[in-house]
């Protein structure tokens, strides 16, 4: 274990350059071409059995340890975002409107000399490590779920994966047990009334009138049928409705998004968005068109790996605090791999101590405390060892 | 009396020509030149003292009947508008994208050739007769309140003006005392809430919510806060919120039109809409934009005079009916004119018994029975010489 | 003419007294008694063919002129109402809790003394005239439509009527052509949802939040739905739910009244209360019971005998004023009688001029200034005689 | 430990005959006399100091263990409930009307015979044990305040409790760190518009329609302004308005309950509730009045004692599951023993294997499975020994 940790610090400034190194040279999602070259050499170099173009541009690398045991996976995804960066940095992205601005990078990088390290202690390895380094996280629909049904996960018992969070702390380590990030939907409405001339209600059917009448409506949705126990957002995002004052306007669309931690709240969210709009709608004699887009599920810890996790956490110096989360209510589809296999996604905090607050992520001056990834190597690879120890 | 119809039958098909000149050469509100001098020349050319430019680009000319007595104004607007004309006729719009589409064409030639019939007999009327052409009718703040600033209806004891109506049949004239237009008025509102991140709305004030629950409440005023006697509309004919699904909106933006018959009624709604606005901020901590633009006011009719047009109407061969219409929702700056001297302003009928049904006013395929300009004629002439009559 | 009312002046205190004994004596609609059995013997005692108990209670009483002619029928109601009287009068009502607080009193004095003063008129009289003293207007379904079924109209060529009214000042004739009074229905809506604990909202389906957006929503009827010319009034009086502050109601009740001057109005609202409930409800899961009771229709006066008797009106010394009102938006079985032959029925103001306010009718302190039963009689005499004399 | 549980379990009958006997004579909240004097009598007959009176009605026992040491504070309360018990047991209330329909008749037996035995294991015990029997759990302000106020907690380190839960099964214990249990508050509303007849509400200011947009508005307090990561519900339980149905009612009342697990949220809640009931007021004119009644705090669980007394009930072989639940959305006055001092609230189920659900407490059939008290005792005994060894 010791030894690990040695080797990591060791190996932490050739991180970072990696990690600038991507982030200079970013690429979006479902377009990575160099990146997934790059990193599939890297594991080759070290001397790790790789196969390219898992589940269409993913990569996936093996460390066979000397003797028999479990299979630990770790994920990193390695997609950047549509951003301009605005960063004035020696690395700052050299492509115009891409940038890594959601730490994808720094995950790579942290993966990468995580697995350098951890081949250099193969002989002392009891099972196999699979790296898997995953395209495509930022943009529907995701990669998680081609490389697994390209076998990504065939032979895993466990999975690991961490997000680096510049809002949260250097030195903190959030866990939770559970649901830890949402279920991010989409739905689209258009309500279909009937024009007519302002001053002529009654020969129209008023699809602004309807529009509003449901953007109140669904508030009850939150409000009185899902359980007070449950988390779940709906937000109307857009309305746009009408061309001229003086004329009633036909048509009414509305744009929203959908949070929740639960499959059976999600399902009936999308059931009951839908029947108050044909109830409305009905009442007034006028149609709709209703479209709801799923995003990825909610990311669902298992409760004995993120224990097991939290503990593994608590057991490194650079960690001040291990402690337990609410779920954020963004989406992952790193959820896909918790669908097949135990395991736990958990919070790197990455704010840097001189930070009064941190640029969120998607901002266009992003950043975070390299040190971070530091810590996350460490976190997640004395869990693999340490499980694969315990289960020899 | 007999006389004047005499001569209006014997003058129609140049008062048809008049009319076809006049629509195949329209000029847009505010930008009329060749307009106001062709009236201008034609009255001087029958003999009439002509005065123009009369409030900016106003024309009005004065018959002095051979006899002392009170004065008659009559009136006809004579401003196009921004429309490509549909329709396939020899006289079509030679102008691109203006045309002739609410009859103003049809008024002053009505005028024109009634003001040369009134002129043959001015030995035997006893009294003047100013006619009124006015410019800029469809376009706010309009030509009527210049004119009357400009001395139009200085020494006028009544005024009478007609608008040819498309959707009524032809033969039939509508009257009514009171109110006959409504006061088209526009309001505009921009609720400012607080943006934020779809998944925390609690960070956030939700314009689109405050926005529905505006345009949910403002359905009271009409239901519960005027008289179920009065009439009026309260349309939102646009709302505009939102850029991204996923982002709550700063603000929302929302249009609509009143309309009104009633002065009182008028103001009570203007601020009506503006407290129930400011409610809904205040209890959201939201902050609000409102701007009421007053359109021309109620066109509202004297009885008296209204009463005497009505019966002149019925004594003319080619008015089949003579009936008390609703008030038409939709305004007419004749509405000044009355509000300084008696008058009424009529509806006459210029729907072809051939269609079933006629294209409304503004419309690229706009058109009327162009006989509808005798009957305006001979009305109008009729009350003119009666009116005179019965007060020397 | 002139002697007719030669003869109401004379007869006037005759009918302050049987106004004031009918006053003191009054009785509850469908439960009249003494009150017809006086005004059949007091016909009978001038002379006139009296039948009783037409339709139930009614009394028609016929005066057969002299010569040959027409039928005018005229129309007193005679029932009071389930009021204390408050009145400090030496006439106070002598039966407790029953108070003639509708001027029905009046009503009857006015007709019984004018069939004595036309009576006496019956040589010069051409035709024949019905005196229809009508029980139980106040209570559904009212009198009027027993009697009408029973032959009270039965040759009856014109009908006349009229309403004391105490708001409205001693000397006006208030008269209206088309429709004068309201009809005025009840609706009564229960709202089925789920009842459960206030802390488990998901758990039950709440009636109250769907009676809140059915009170909302139903606003839309009148703002939208109902063209803005048209007159009409929905109100919600009564909104019941609920036992305990913190149980979830199963159920709401709402209770409230319809106003409209128009039968496809009144169609439509009902019809839409309905639709808009079973939309909320259907929205919700929740079920509903909707009951609409129809009032009587409205007063929709004719326009030929609207005219005509304002014509009259005027020619009387003590009326100082005829004018054309708004509607009325209460209800009188009147309705009935105009849906059957022609007529009109008009307001006679009986408001003291020495009365700031009068007290509204169904007040226990209402009276009414006793000049206004002589113009009423005045004024429904001269009609009647006119009527025959003109038609013989 | 062991010696514990064999003196529990042959002190068990004597148990049940103790809870039995309270059954049968339940006192009403604040209202206890013979029920507090039993008690004392009980503890006094053991050999513990007996305080009496304490906070009005509360008894306090302390065993003083032969050692020093910590001091450890176990409560049950007593009061019973205003219910005729429905149940055809031997033991049935003797008292008509009421009944204990909440299991505090265990609580009481729980800790009685948790006490007797106890003391026979003082001279092993190092520390002190106190025994909180509290009065008026069930009725605001409850008997918990005053007795701290009265020092019941002086000297106390930690305190435990629990409540018998009939609708879980028998052999579960629910734990749960942080709250457990809500803020239970009322609110009600009384909105002044101003009253008037039904077909004039511009006359008016209708208070149902302000109700009704009240009712749908505060929805958004829970759907927009709480975080979605935070529980909490407002229900509307009453809505009373208007007397007849055709006469717009001059005041609504609407009475609800709030339910929150934080502090935070729960005062914001107060505010906003109040804040959008003077909006809507304000912009209509209207006036209100606002109570908002606090029910007591939530109980907040402390997490390290959490931790400690599962782990100390998954040892007990009558357990079959400790688990951790979601909050109960019910109150407690044990909130305020929470405030002082370290400590949990758990949930010991109480469902007999033999029924499929068990009536709910406060029911008048309420019942539960007497056993659960002899898991309670455990529960609770071992933890107060474990707890005064552990830190000795």
């Amino acid at each position: 274990m010791e030894k690990l940790l040695l080797l990591l610090d060791r190996y932490y400034e050739e991180m970072v350059s990696i990690r600038r190194y991507l982030h200079a040279n970013p690429e979006l999602s479902f377009q990575e071409v160099h990146t997934p070259q790059y990193i599939a050499n890297f594991h080759r170099e070290i001397g790790l059995e790789v196969r390219e173009g898992v589940g269409g541009r993913g990569v996936v690398a093996t460390l066979r340890g000397a003797k028999p045991g479990k299979t630990v996976a770790l994920r990193a995804d390695f997609d950047a975002l549509p951003i301009q960066e605005e960063n004035d940095i020696p690395y700052k992205s050299k492509v115009d409107g891409v940038m890594h601005a959601c730490g994808h990078d720094g995950h790579t990088a942290t993966l990468l000399i995580l697995a350098k390290a951890l081949y250099e202690m193969r002989e002392e390895i009891s099972g196999n490590i699979v790296f898997i380094h995953q395209f495509a996280e930022e943009v529907l629909p995701g990669g998680a779920k081609p490389m697994i049904e390209d076998g990504c996960l065939d032979g895993v018992d466990v999975i690991f994966g961490t997000h680096l969070w510049a809002p949260t702390p250097l030195g903190e380590i959030h866990v939770k047990s559970g649901a830890i990030m949402a279920a991010p939907d989409m739905f689209e409405v258009t309500i279909h009334g009937k024009g007519g001339h302002g001053a002529e209600p009654h020969n129209a059917i008023d699809s602004i009138v309807l529009g509003a009448q449901y953007v109140s409506q669904l508030q009850t949705i939150i409000s009185r049928r899902i359980s007070p126990l449950k988390q779940a957002v709906i937000t109307v995002g857009q309305f746009e409705a009408g061309k001229a004052y003086n004329i009633i306007s036909e048509k009414a669309t509305l744009k929203g998004t959908v949070r929740t931690l639960d499959e059976e709240v999600r399902n009936q969210i999308e059931k009951e968005l839908e029947s108050l709009l044909k109830a409305i709608c009905d009442g007034a004699n006028a149609t709709y068109e209703f479209k709801y887009t799923r995003g990825y599920p909610a990311v669902v810890n298992h409760p004995d790996e993120t224990a097991f996790l939290a503990d593994i956490a608590k057991a490194i110096s650079e960690v001040n605090q291990v402690k337990e989360c609410e779920p954020l209510m963004v989406g992952e589809d790193f959820a896909y791999y918790l669908q097949k296999v135990p395991g736990t996604f958990f919070i790197t905090g990455a704010k840097h101590p001189d930070w009064e607050t941190a640029y969120p992520h998607h901002h266009p001056k992003f950043n975070f405390d390299e040190r971070a990834m530091l810590i996350a190597a460490k976190t997640m690879g004395l869990a693999t060892l340490s499980y694969l120890e315990n289960r020899k």
